[in-house]
């Protein structure tokens, strides 16, 4: 880490194990890192600002959790695996609790996945964070968002909404009177966890992926706009968690949440009918839905037993994919 | 490019050519390069922030040249040659006119050194840029601080001090009579460029490098404190223009302009003995000036004349190098 910070950098600075492929990690004027060979490099950047992604009391453990999880699930939706981070921080003062505390939980989600801090910048400005993510994968084995063909299934990893409800929750707008629920919602919020095993063993299974940060109904849409196709999507079929039908009562509100939730970091992914077969064997211990099936259409369209929906999700519905 | 500003990726998207590294630029969830074999990347990263590194109203080219020039100034310190780079960029407001002149300097400048841009992240906040640029360089080539030795020569590439003179232009702090020499410094304040192939060319002759972005006196500090040396230069033979001399008469107040003069992107660098024939074919056209020689001791050390001087420059003259 260079810049006026010095103080800081002690904080960022040798607290991870040295992986075998980083020649040179931070005090020199680059890191240096030597890919293995036969092998490409995914690179994902994210950029929070106080005040537009988080408020500016909000937890550090939090806002370094969000920094970090959400590059990597990028990284996980293209079935790479995560290698090297670096690291813009600009910081209104030098406030070494709020420091430790960040650090923390920076270096404990960073060492669940093996990546490592290789070097920065560190400056006195209001409050922001970009990081850039590289993680390695084999030449010609990324997952795309333009892979998906008409035919192909359309499947979701883990459960969706939840993070949606804990907003809710965080923003008091929508509480249960079950508290130990409440928690449990605002916790998934916070902890949303990167489908890293998931996307590495998609790698030879799927046509196409995406992890979900925008909402299922924008990011399926990626797939659809890049693939130049459309889908059906059968909103019975969408996994919902026992907490989610015991936070929202109605099935078409929760299955409206599980369509728009943003930053849930599972993956949403295409699979060629031939592969259904090898995807019960790669995905044996990550729950997995088929919810719908890539269509000729230019259309997203949404149904239930066959009968077609018009629900109006901001914008998003039933929506022309190339405009 | 992702995020809410949707409008502003237009002026980062599909600008420049496809570098033929390069598999999946903008678009997906992660940028795909395919590092040549046997070659390492080095990777460096900077955080410009409004109000710390440039005034609000600052000209955007400058922005975008100083952000990215200070970038490619790491990798020529390493010896390596520049690849891609990855932006995250805050801006307050979706300002066209600057998004345009920003953007048309970043792309002159990353097209210059055949830099692609593959991504990043475009967010609303207070006008920040964090750029992660990566270069290659062969397998165990990399010039780093660490590799100076006791008798070692010391050159630094053009001429020193011109950055400081142009600041003092800009900060009105001391003006010549001469309005076109003003300009010209002012001109070299700006437009400091990096010294790609002078790095590249130094990779098997030079024992250890570092780009000058903090000042001479600072900048080879970082070499002695890593590899554990001393220095004695003489300040008689810091390379001065004829600008620099016709700005400042004082002979002293010059040369300590040379020694502390920032973001010059001059590289400072050692030489052994034996490697000196080396280096007049290596730098055929590139100015370049030895200015001292590594010592055994723990000091910096200046000198004229054999004359030792006690400089007191920001309390760097002289000083002990490991504290």
């Amino acid at each position: 880490m260079a810049g006026e910070f010095s103080l800081i950098d002690k904080y960022f600075a040798h607290r991870q194990q040295q992986r075998k492929d980083v020649i040179l990690a931070q005090g020199d004027d680059c890191a240096i890192v030597a890919p293995a060979s036969g092998t490409h490099i995914a690179i994902s950047t994210d950029t929070l600002v106080s005040g537009t992604h988080f408020l500016a009391d909000a937890d550090p453990a939090w806002i370094a959790h969000k920094a970090l999880a959400s590059n990597i699930s990028d990284l996980a939706a293209m079935g790479a695996s995560p290698c090297w981070v670096s690291m813009g921080i600009s910081l209104p003062e030098v406030d070494e609790p709020w420091l430790e505390r960040f650090c923390q939980a920076f270096f404990e989600l960073a060492d669940y996945y093996g990546v490592q801090l290789i070097g920065g910048d560190t400056t006195r400005g209001p409050l922001a964070i970009t990081l850039t993510v590289q993680g390695s994968l084999p030449e010609g084995k990324a997952l795309t968002r333009s892979g998906a063909s008409v035919g192909d299934w359309i499947y979701v990893t883990g459960s969706l909404g939840d993070a949606k409800a804990g907003l809710d929750v965080i923003l008091e707008k929508n509480i249960s009177d079950d508290s130990a629920l409440n928690k449990e919602l605002e916790r998934r919020h916070f902890e949303s966890v990167p489908r890293v095993l998931a996307g590495l063993a998609l790698r030879d299974v799927a046509s196409a992926a995406i992890d979900i940060s925008d909402g299922l109904i924008s990011d399926l849409g990626h797939i659809l706009k890049r693939s130049n196709v459309g889908a059906r999507v059968d909103v019975a079929k969408l996994p919902l968690s026992t907490e989610l039908r015991a936070f929202i009562k109605d099935d078409t509100q929760a299955r409206q949440y599980a369509l728009t939730s943003g930053e849930e970091y599972e993956l949403c992914f295409t699979v060629p009918e031939a592969n259904r077969g090898q995807l019960e064997v790669a995905l044996v211990n990550t729950p997995f839905t088929c919810i719908g099936q890539i269509t000729g259409t230019e259309y997203l369209e949404l149904h239930e037993n066959e009968q077609t929906l018009n629900w109006q999700l901001g914008g998003f519905d039933h929506f022309k994919v190339n405009q």
